[in-house]
């Protein structure tokens, strides 16, 4: 089926639903015919978070999702396994250091709805499911606020060798007030300061991975007594406005030494941010006719700090709803649509975009919204609703199903390669049921996929960044080089 | 065999060697003929290190030692199999967060010899040895210097929950000025400011896992979509000398809350520390006869802070070397003997002691020594040497093997009895290899120990505290009470 000239039906055209969470952009799409550079493969992670609701609120009651076991070890062991099974890349786990405490101005909600509260550590969850892996990939959330990168990157280190050089680490600031008051930081510091945290952050880990062993420092002689040399290790010396750290790194070279880079925000600033230190990039929700776009801004950016757009790849987040036919595709969208929470929607969105949306009664209709009233946050996501939504509720409810792509197996495979074809590189598999919705994916879509030369079928041998990109270490042109000890 | 006057004879009677780590008062002990007290148990743990060579240094090089697999996960897996079929409590996981680079000025031999560095996050050892255990407790070292207290306060709340309450940390408040120098502290702060340090941090972490979420905030009604009640979580409000933390507590209340509180300094303000906090106490070496006085000193300690000697363990460092019979045990010794290694030894002991023992020639006799050149560390050292101990480096390796227990299974299980008898909760089984001294130990002695009654055949059902207490909640007269939320 590869190249074919496919029509994508949207879902909603099917329903007539107004509350469908299909952008327009995605009516009466075409796939592009022309054939995928050979070696390129779709890059497909599980997504995933440390607790009960990650984005799609609601549906953590559902009886078939394991979301409230995720104190226990075994749904994430499952899940692990499913995800190898399936010849995944990763699982790649989202974090927040705080509440989403703004909507009608606390977190009653997000108790109630467990809107990524009670979260948990994601970190800890990786050596348990490297237990039972052997080629999947681990990236993990972890912001600089929140940990010492002397700590921090011996963390990185370990795990990076109990897991065979399987870790990717998804650097991010915070955006939630409440975790900058957790962190001591009496609210969060203003993002340009974050960022250039985050800069000093990486240019510390940077020496600590790269700079403080060579790569024959540890020689393990049993005859002469000798594990290491100590004339191949030496301190970092790090002096700069947020850390001081001496070093050496406790950790001897781990197999990547310094992780797969992911990055998200999409921020101008957080793209720059990602243009000089990120290897994967997640574009979150992104349209098909959007994607050549990013894709070309992200080269420029990219040719300016001296990288080549190959070096990164972009991610794409999809969450598919397939059930073999599309008429079975359609009654679980159904089904998920009325369990959606509209609240917990809302608080998601208050805490994301710094916004009290608690002020507007869902019910009221976008129509009597007056445009002269309404600014910013609001007025945004007024102005990008898709047609037919009715109301305000409509509207919150579409935005938690946006990543949705609805239909059989084939026709989502044919969305996916669309995009991939687009520019996007691979995509981060959004759960509505855990494991539920990576099942469904990798028994029905991900076959297709695979016949058509997409997907694939085994793992390269070697580190995550090896699998990712064919070469075990960062190139010449990334920061992390110019600190290498050779 | 309980209860039973027999006489335990020191290995170095049989081999007259003057460098064998047998502390005087070893000599001709009797085993007291009283009976355990009904109910007393010896706690029994397995000490060890994410690293190659944590105590015994030199021993890596063994054939038959794994430590130099220390990266993998295979003999974690492996060890956590071996200590749960020998019913031990826990695994308890030391960490440095610095070098031993004092010694000759440098951290040369301290590389050579592998000397606790390289060392890894012992932490993340924990899920992956969750996954083979049901039962074993894990302890593991974090220094309150390393990590912001609500960033490990998750982490535990996160380990808890994932081992359904097997977790237990050993407080340190480090000693390697590296280590506060890797963490901007610009050296190591002084002591007493890194127990005011230690004391606040305590205070923090308490807050989060006893004072945020009330035990039934956690609903989970499915119908009426609430998975937490927001009325019964509540924020901390820290604000102290050095931490300020809004909270809540992300993570919903795990099994112990407030994990077990190992804790091991023996300073006078450490014991201070331990009597108001810890429930298990490292006492590390401790003669026979000097543990009815430390008994009697942490009881006046506990006493002063409303808290009862009942409520602490005291845990003794011991290294059996067994090998069936005594003379086996005794060939293996002499195998370890002369492994050992000594300039590792002043590594360590000069890291441990903050005082350069590289100008010392291990060679000279302690009789060259002028007892009024000398003072401080090497006084002592000297004037605590066991006799015919010759030259400074038999002293040091003295000091290596100190913890050695070395004879047949019975006579380390009766030189356990005794210590046992005279007040010591239990032991930290130090190894020379791993897990070869683990294997022999569960295989010899503990089912002598067993047949005794001193130690468990099978596990309490329950949380690593109700294993070890009988109750699941730190008591009433514990600080972590004080900041319960009912």
């Amino acid at each position: 089926m590869s190249g074919v000239n496919t029509l994508i039906r949207c879902w909603a055209h099917h329903t007539g639903s107004g509350t469908d969470g299909c952008p327009p952009e995605r009516k009466n799409m075409v796939v592009n015919t022309q054939t995928p550079a050979p070696n390129r493969r779709m890059i497909l992670n599980a997504f995933s978070m440390n607790c009960v609701s990650h984005i799609q609120q609601g549906l953590w009651v559902r009886a078939d999702s394991r979301q409230t076991e995720y104190l226990k070890l075994d749904p994430w062991l499952q899940l692990a396994r499913i995800a190898e099974a399936g010849c995944l890349d990763s699982i790649f786990l989202a974090d927040v250091m705080g509440l989403y405490d703004n909507y009608q101005g606390n977190a009653d909600i997000s108790f109630k709805q467990a809107v990524q509260v009670p979260a948990n550590d994601p970190m800890l969850l990786v050596p348990a499911m490297a237990t039972v892996t052997k080629d999947l990939g681990f990236a993990f959330t972890s912001s600089v606020l929140q940990a010492h990168p002397f700590t921090f990157a011996r963390q990185l280190s370990t795990l990076d060798h109990l897991t065979n050089g399987r870790i990717a680490w998804n650097v991010v600031t915070s955006y939630l007030p409440n975790a900058g008051d957790n962190l001591g930081f009496d609210g969060l510091p203003p993002h340009a300061e974050r960022y250039a945290r985050a800069e000093e952050y990486l240019e510390v880990v940077y020496k600590l991975w790269e700079s403080s062993w060579t790569d024959n420092a540890v020689i393990i002689d049993r005859e002469a007594q000798i594990y290491a040399d100590p004339s191949k290790v030496r301190r970092i010396n790090h002096h700069g406005q947020h850390y001081d750290v001496q070093g050496p790194h406790l950790s001897e070279p781990s197999p990547q030494r310094t992780p797969v880079i992911f990055q998200a925000g999409m921020s101008d600033r957080g793209r720059n941010f990602a243009a000089s230190h990120a290897e994967c990039v997640f574009v979150v929700r992104t349209s098909t006719h959007a994607i050549p776009g990013i894709r070309k801004d992200f080269e420029k950016r990219l040719n300016e700090k001296g990288r080549s757009i190959s070096e990164i790849k972009l991610i794409g987040g999809v969450s598919p709803i397939v059930g073999g036919t599309e008429k079975e595709a359609i009654n679980k969208k159904n089904e998920y649509l009325e369990q959606l929470s509209v609240e917990g929607g809302l608080v998601h969105m208050s805490g994301q975009t710094g916004v009290d949306l608690g002020e507007i009664d869902p019910s009221m209709p976008l129509d009597d919204f007056k445009t002269e009233r309404i600014q910013g946050v609001v007025k945004n996501l007024i102005d990008t609703a898709p047609p037919r939504t009715r109301t305000f509720g409509d509207l919150i409810r579409n935005n938690l199903s946006g990543a949705w792509l609805v239909g059989s197996d084939e026709q989502v495979a044919n969305e996916l390669q669309n995009r991939f074809e687009a520019g996007l590189d691979g995509f981060n598999l959004t759960y509505s049921v855990t494991p539920g919705t990576f099942v469904d994916f990798i028994e029905g879509v991900l076959p297709i996929l695979q016949k058509r030369g997409l997907a694939q079928t085994e793992y390269t041998p070697g580190t995550f960044r090896e699998k990712l990109f064919g070469h075990p270490r960062l190139p010449e042109s990334h920061p992390s080089a110019d600190h290498r000890y050779q």
